[in-house]
């Protein structure tokens, strides 16, 4: 897909009237170098080879407080909801939403919805909780969402209804790719209704599989868990004789988090993800490697994004005959898989070994955000208040290159960033783990 | 079984010949403080009703340094083996086990024997490596055993001549209860054989399952993170409307782990050990507990020690008619019934939750040891070293009232420490949780 | 001293008269097992020569809910307060009053009381707060207190008056040895007037110098975030040639968090105490051992209680010709006077190091409680409320040989636990660190 | 100072004549995909007004593996040096230096030279260490250098004549601006003399003020800790009426530790960093600002990275009339003069504090890389790796925008990155803490 500038272009609400009021905080005369315009850019593609720079890189509109607004603070309503799984961060950004509309832009009415989508449907019985300073005070020391989180969609009208009788103007949607998409469908509805709505999606994935994005909130004290996990299944591989240490990380499509975690350990010996095929079996296959490891050093320590090897999982469930019922959460699990074949391959090769599966998805999901992603978080959300002030909409804010940007949520719908085999940062994965480089099978070129 | 003092006498391979070098580190006049004599007692029982002090309660010979020793230093020959599962601490003891050996007593012999009793095996081909202060000097801030463990026996007469073989007059065994049983059938067949050795245990069980000593190795360690999992656990509670939490804890026939790691978190609703039996259906049944703790507060949080509830498996395991092969290590698994049950039931009673369990056995036990018990694992080995060297054979290093005794290894072989449901640590657990205090159903009177 | 069981007698403020309502928790024919009467003893000495076991030791009585309460939980009303400096564990204390007194005891009036004791001063114009459980919530994942504490005395009758307006019946003090000093005056104050009032004390020194209890709140937590300090002192120690790292912890009279904290880490080559002598100069004063051990192998690792060296400090200051008032908090510091002297004092024999100073007090004094303190706070504060609730008064809860115990105030505010030469603890030290047994002068025999 | 891209042209020793073995670690027809031609090019200016994207924009050469080596690995030596203060990831890239050259290389001659440039001058008799992956195994969990560092230059010639000795054709050189300085002075003398030497320098600055780097290693890790250091000042403000917590963090020239840390613990109320002046006294001084703080919340949390207030400092001393000699570490520390100055000015006032300070440095400096440093000194050192062995010289490697450059040292000796108070970093600490955006007095504009 090509893609030009001008499908980034932002949804402005309306003309904006009202002074932001942030220029009152610094010396008047130099206070204007605070504010950013919506012209400023930031380039996306920063490679190329000598002479051959691209007269018009893709670029994002910079984010950044805006010196004049759409919506008068002195009026404005906001609202926060949080979606889907539990991510690093989350209290971070929910603190800092409250802090920037209330310190700085003076909003005194913020309302928490409860338990995502689910808590802007009056039928659900859940009522938002209004929002202060006294109410966030702590919050960013723990993991988790003070506001809870939920899953699944919920009608536009009914939640735009809500919306409407209780006043908001703003509404704050921090979730990953599907409630992205509802994030955009209910500004888009919004506009078709009349209703002034400004629609603003953080985007929170621990998979870091966000297009046009440096990164995703959570993510790195994600890695850091993965790693502690790591160490521990190391641990258990050391301590006994063809030990085998298998970890399985998170990433449905994309293998970000077992790839950093590894680099991070520096003792991983396979590094397994979805965009990179591998196969159990033949001399090549993961089997192999492995026992050819276990006799030069009699352990091994194996990491397995959960998205990965999807087809083995599928084989091995057509090849049980007795039609019994599974249960999803097993037999569609790469790890256990591993985990039992592995262990049943190399025993029946005359090779025992002890393995140690470890499985800590939701002791990294639940953790508090390290400092780094605090830091990120705090900007964050304080960038989604200025661009939502403004009267933008349908937007999510990003980070490109360390800038902090603003990204039409219609052009992140609809792709998953995801790594490739060529790619540096899988080079340096194999280079680390000392694995085969393009995995045990020829992947397709992309 | 009522047991006296007498029962708990140490064997001692001969007449003590050899002054402590020990000595010479001290002031000559002091130095005999340092000493303690075989005649020292530790008491057992403390407390009584005013008025009724035992007259002659049980009592342990205390540990600590000889005046004279049964091994003359310059030499002697040590082995250290470590058997079972990892457990924090390992590397602690066999550090301090070398340390104390070569700076204080000056023994210049120490073998590591690899992966448990198997490295005692030729036929294994897994040979010993020589231990001094250069091979420890940095493992006591890594979890594992660096000498590998591992399980089973192998037969008295070929660990015997592998000792005898390697000249080994001392054998330091490190393991839980099979393991100090081996210890001891060991140390009774070189006296019958009129083979010199030494057999000192060191006790080493996760669970803190051993009787007559105040606390195991290992074990405030594993409550520390087992507290982090049970943390991570209530904020996915937290995060989800009717959100509960469920975790498993080690603990196969004592429930300590659980107990102590509830009172450490404060945020546990329902702690399930062992000793104290519950139902799941009924109105008083877990499920019934559970469900009015939702409706008020809309979410929970559950720790299940791994031995608990073995019941209910098996009834469920009856209950499917299929006759399909289950592995043991998913369907005689409490954590995984709990989840499918309790999820199901609630389901079908129209009352949907959101449960995440957690399983962090094998994050737990790969830790460095904490603070605690690494001054515990320390002193502990240094004591081990102090019995060894004055030739006592067939005990174990105990704490008793913060204080290192000597227990013959037959007194402890046979039996485990439990809890009971009329201990003050189960009456604090209820009051912390709020659950019934003796279970949902009424214990028999022990 | 020699002190009978009879010294340890416990003031009770009257007869009780309402049953307590935490029988309705258990099962009614099994709930009085979980009673305590005040004729259960708990026996303080436990070791004796074979044969020599004391015919009537010193005991104390054994702490648990009564059967029968003097204060009617209807309309009784309790009042917290935190004074001195931070501990860990002080926010696991106040909640586990209120939760104790709010579920099991039905106590619905409970005050915070600001700042220490100057918050029952009307003058001084901060007002008590309420506690319930809501406000207690999550205030034990964080260190601090959140009723914060002040220092310093405050009028016994401004006080006794106070408690009295604000109808308080029980007062919970959580301090050091002068705030419990201030409690056993103020309950013989209150029995002088008449004013029914029971004072508790929880005692709370980071220094574990409290005599008669095993150990006080904080202090194993103390001990982990220390070993972390010294950690960083030994890296910094072998990142240099001639490295030496030094680290001054808390302990004003008693070495305990040095000793223990020593025994942790296992890489400390000097640990320096108040009770046991040293020298700095001389063939085997400090100097010479250090430089003989940096000549060996070229870094060293030093802890330094607080308390300790205070001769060397006076001398130097005595030194100082030019008269220059001086602040105490740099010239009465054995750790910056240790730092210089033994910098400038190598570097005049030509023989230059590299000495870093980590001074990690408040680092250290501000963490949340670990998993193991975070239990005996728990179950600490219980305690109190079960004493508080019969209606006993001028006590503490102590804990010896792992049980809860009631001790008079007034037999702990004379005198303070400290550490001998000739103690197993100390001789544990000096295995672990190599140094000399006795320090580098004799001490008295104690 | 305009910069253009010429400016960045990087040494090449000679013509580049072995293929690079990491080709046979992929399919070959595949691999060439792996390899980085000097041609590639990375821009570092990438924001914009809309329409005035610059036409050539500054650039640097993209590091990665090149497919034809200068040196042939079969008979290559390269030898590692760390210089300066501790660094969190330190270990980390000794080890993956050694395992990148060892592994994929095939180099097999690794020197460790021992506490800096001091190690390759033979009159201070330290060998240097033969390194192999073995002798790296471990060290990444641990913080430190196994190699010592050491301060201070040594003379070009010496130093040139132990390289020729040892037949060393590489030296990486791990150090701050002085050290780099340093190998660029050594990497044009070998050139003058003939002497065929790679120098590659690895940024090491925990400040994080080297210019065209995405940030230097280690600084995560700094500002993770540091913030643990506030969360502990933040606990003793908390903790006492009127309660001042104040931190001192490392930053002589750049405040990006104590920007970042503000912005990560986000309970900072005053953030003083060298490129932003305050002052003490006035209306809008920091006393008076604290003062109101203070009044309205009775408690405060400052940070003052060291570099700043020098002008303070100076004033203060010479404000002392006494004439004694002052130690540099005292008087000239902006910490300890801020403790000092506030308790007493605020005293005098009659508004006394309690103030907690904290100076953390050596206990940031000495931990292990946290996870995303980890990373980066993984893959900073496999590309210094890369650089090398393709015969470049002269060089360090940076990041810009994520992606791993060459970057000459001549260009970086010469200038430090300091933070701008019209920069979107600082603006986001004003708006974290609440302080005026542009200091108590108006900088000049840069």
């Amino acid at each position: 897909m090509m893609l030009n500038s001008s499908d980034f272009e932002i949804v402005q609400l309306g003309p904006r009237r009202f002074p932001s009021p942030i220029a009152k905080a610094g010396v008047p005369s130099q206070s204007e170098k605070l504010f950013v315009s919506d012209q400023h850019r930031v380039a996306y593609e920063v490679e190329w080879q000598s002479g051959q720079q691209p007269a018009h890189p893709l670029s994002f509109e910079k984010a950044g407080p805006r010196k004049d607004l759409y919506f008068d603070p002195a009026t404005t309503k906001a609202a926060i909801v949080t979606c889907g799984g539990l991510c690093p961060g989350l209290n971070n950004v929910i603190r800092s939403l409250v802090l920037e509309l209330h310190h700085h832009y003076g909003v005194r009415n913020i309302l928490g919805i409860r338990y995502g989508y689910e808590g802007m449907n009056p039928e659900q019985g859940v009522a938002p909780r209004p929002l202060g300073p006294d109410d966030v005070r702590t919050i960013h020391h723990a993991g988790g969402s003070v506001l809870g989180l939920g899953r699944g969609k919920q009608d536009l009208g009914v939640m735009l209804d809500f919306l409407k009788q209780h006043q908001v103007d703003i509404l704050f949607t921090i979730g990953g790719d599907g409630t992205l998409r509802g994030a955009c469908a209910l500004g888009q509805a919004a506009r078709e209704r009349g209703q002034k709505l400004s629609v603003v999606g953080i985007p929170k994935t621990i998979d870091n599989d966000i297009p046009f994005v440096d990164k995703t909130f959570g993510f790195e004290t994600a890695v850091e868990t993965a790693r502690q996990a790591i160490d521990a299944a190391h641990c258990e591989a050391l301590g006994a004789r063809n030990g085998v240490g298998l970890v399985k990380l998170m990433g449905r499509d994309a293998g970000y988090i077992a790839a950093h975690a590894t680099l991070a350990s520096e003792d991983v010996n396979f590094c397994l993800i979805p965009e990179v095929p591998f196969e159990l079996d033949g001399d090549s296959g993961l089997i192999s490697l492995l026992r050819k490891r276990l006799e030069r050093r009699a352990h091994a320590l194996i990491v397995v994004a959960e998205g990965c090897g999807i087809h083995l999982v599928k084989e091995s469930s057509a090849h049980d005959a007795s039609g019994n019922i599974r249960y999803a959460n097993r037999d569609l699990d790469i790890g256990s898989h591993l985990r039992d074949t592995i262990v049943e391959r190399l025993k029946s090769e005359g090779f025992p070994i002890t393995l140690k599966y470890i499985d800590p998805s939701y002791m990294i999901r639940s953790v508090a955000a390290n400092a780094n992603d605090s830091i990120f978080c705090n900007i964050l959300a304080r960038h989604a208040v200025h661009a939502a002030m403004a009267g933008k909409s349908e937007l999510l804010i990003g980070r490109c290159h360390g800038i902090f940007t603003h990204i039409p949520l219609l052009a992140v719908a609809t792709q998953k960033k995801t790594m490739s085999p060529y790619d540096s940062l899988w080079f340096a994965v194999t280079q680390t783990t000392g694995q085969p480089v393009f995995g045990t099978t020829l992947p397709d070129i992309r």
